[in-house]
């Protein structure tokens, strides 16, 4: 235990600054994301996992297969299955079998889809505008493309 | 449909830059997070909900009232019940009433929750700067003041 807390008192400045910054990282995502999500719910009875794979299949009009979806929205195929459900069931997504492959799904926003989609996301743009709108253009470019970079070394390497 | 279609397209470029970094943003937390979601679970088989209790209730000596802790984490009140159940019967936490107060009570770490979270601290603090090793500390301390001056902003108007 003492060499624990005696490693941490000793960590370099630069270790404490990024355990620092993830904190804070952390923290202002969960305030947008919880307030993205009661504001989905209730101007669109729809959850934030939901809009998120509408959103993903409103960038891929040929349809993604379910794996990639749950690759690209870093969830589980489990979770991914259950969400797609829901939306096949409310007539926004659609499965179409691969040709010549049985197994193997590929899923795309039906024509209702897009269009609830549509509504949603300008919403969801104003919210966004709404809730980071303390942050000027030219901080808001700064942030992403040094969020960008460090998000591509990741994605290299895990 | 179309109106919003043409609103999204004539919003001014600061509302475009403020949803990129949003959008950056969370699929930053979301990558580092399930990292350590992962690390959590295989090397100290716990949770990141279970370690942000720790977290908060390490940071007060005097313990947090349950309503307290649910704020300060951003969580439901019957999310924290459920953590806090667990971390009880693992000995970690405990629980005292309030002088005067049968309902209320008071979460404290337990002299082993706080030894078990010095190790779990320093482990994690590694981790975050394995992960975010490609931020250098003068990025990583202007990106926290940045999120710090828009996290204040919300949590005075929110």
């Amino acid at each position: 235990m003492a060499e624990a807390s005696l490693a941490t008192l000793d960590a370099p400045p630069a270790s404490k600054e990024r355990l620092r910054l993830w904190i804070r990282l952390l923290r202002v995502s969960r305030i947008v994301e919880n307030e993205v999500q009661a504001r989905l719910k209730r101007e669109f009875e729809t959850t934030l996992p939901r809009f998120d794979v509408m959103a993903a299949l409103n960038r891929a009009p040929d349809g993604m297969l379910m794996s990639d979806l749950s690759r690209y929205l870093l969830v589980s195929n489990g979770n991914v299955t259950g969400i797609v459900d829901r939306l096949v069931k409310d007539g926004h997504v659609a499965r179409t079998r691969r040709d010549g492959d049985r197994r193997t799904s590929i899923v795309t926003l039906t024509e209702r889809g897009a269009e609830t989609f549509r509504t949603m996301a300008a919403a969801h743009e104003g919210w966004i505008d709404d809730l980071l709108g303390d942050v000027g253009e030219p901080d808001a470019r700064r942030l992403s493309t040094m969020l960008k970079t460090f998000r591509s070394n990741w994605e290299d390497e895990h």
